[in-house]
């Protein structure tokens, strides 16, 4: 969404369940409102299957193009699970057991259940950066700008907080709305001069209804403190003028 | 996912409140699953902004690797309203009014009403087929194998269930689940033999935690009935070697 062309990343969500409809993604969301929160920009998703050359293809694409990547999925023990493999054939390394994931999981399992299934967990690009789950089990990691997490949603939520010092963040990107209790077609023209007159303030217009009622949600969006509160206040008036008739 | 090779559709999600993170996309899991009724399976999911260059090489790009199509986001009245306009554009199409749909937008609203931005509802690229909207406002529209819908949920659940007749149908993709309670890493060595004696079946594996406890579901999806019966029944056979443990 281009607020710093420094500070941009792209999320890659790799699973077919994902892609079925089967399963709705919540990772787009966290991570991305996580990001905001650093100043970075989530300037593109892709989802995609289990499928290697497409998940390698993806990876080295997406790298290239901007400064951070967010994989979610494919990192647990079973057959279906090819992202570690694949980001390690992406960047060129060996894919080979992390001595200290492979200590971490051995020491949470007990020795007779410590299957291959598990091992397997533990096998990384060369290289690779762990980051801890806090409930003792399978690390995910980082390798240069590309962080491969889990797809499990609640196992994202623990794990990003820790990647806060190793991400160099932007300017927070500050998020303001104003909730209109009119239809979006009714002020379209007015917030489009307003939209004209602060070309740096990202302002999304989203309908809704509710109540039977109709509204929009505009949201604005900028790195910029002031400036934003500005046209803020501003798109606060112009409402007034529709909701008071 | 690779059922068939005829069959197969991207996913364009075009909006910046998706990649703010302030929104979910719910529209993909039910496109996908609609799709997959169809025996259509997804190869891709794009969520990009409301940006003119990106959306016009998406589609373009898009468009030509995979059958079908579809387009969420970006056709109502507001300035961050691109897509009709991005999609003429990319089809080298003229963006003008589209009679019918004028007409229906112009019967829709109060004379005084039909302001310029709800006049723009009804521009979209020269030759555009028209998908209704029941509730009597702006319709959507296809352009070759591209479908334009809107963004709220509520209104492609509506417009969809219009386009099987245009749509040229595979075989249903057949999907079949067993609810494994025991953990994926248990299971995953006699998963993945399963697997390999079925390869025609695409298996997936899916841990989840509920009331304290663990559980893996297991999804196949195939448009072989026969061969999935045959595969789902070995999966249970199989799972229930742990579960009565």
């Amino acid at each position: 969404m281009n607020f710093d062309k420094e500070f941009t990343s792209a999320i890659l969500i790799i699973g077919n369940e994902i892609l079925s409809g089967r399963t709705v993604d919540k990772n787009t969301s966290f991570i991305a409102k996580w990001l905001g929160d650093l100043g970075i920009g989530v300037e593109e998703v892709r989802v995609i299957p289990d499928k290697e050359e497409i998940i390698v293809e993806s990876v080295n694409s997406l790298r290239k193009k901007y400064q951070y990547i967010f994989t979610t999925g494919g990192i647990g023990p079973t057959h279906d699970d090819i992202t570690s493999e694949s980001v390690a054939k992406a960047f060129g390394k060996k894919y080979e057991y992390n001595q200290e994931a492979y200590s971490i999981l051995e020491k949470y399992y007990a020795k007779s259940d410590f299957n291959e299934g598990r091992k397997k967990m533990a096998k990384m690009p060369e290289g690779a950066n762990l980051i801890y789950n806090e409930h003792g089990s399978a690390p995910a990691f980082y390798i240069e700008n590309v962080f491969v997490l889990p797809g499990i949603p609640s196992y994202v939520e623990l794990m990003l907080p820790q990647l806060k010092d190793v991400i160099v963040s932007g300017k927070k990107i500050i998020s303001l709305t104003c909730d209109a209790r009119v239809r979006e077609s009714s002020i379209a023209l007015d917030l489009s001069v307003i939209q004209n007159r602060y070309p740096e303030i990202d302002i999304g217009s989203y309908p809704y209804s509710k109540e039977g009622g109709f509204g929009t949600m505009l949201v604005m969006r900028s790195t910029d403190q002031e400036k934003i509160t500005k046209c803020h206040s501003e798109v606060e008036q112009m409402v007034k003028k529709y909701t008071l008739k």
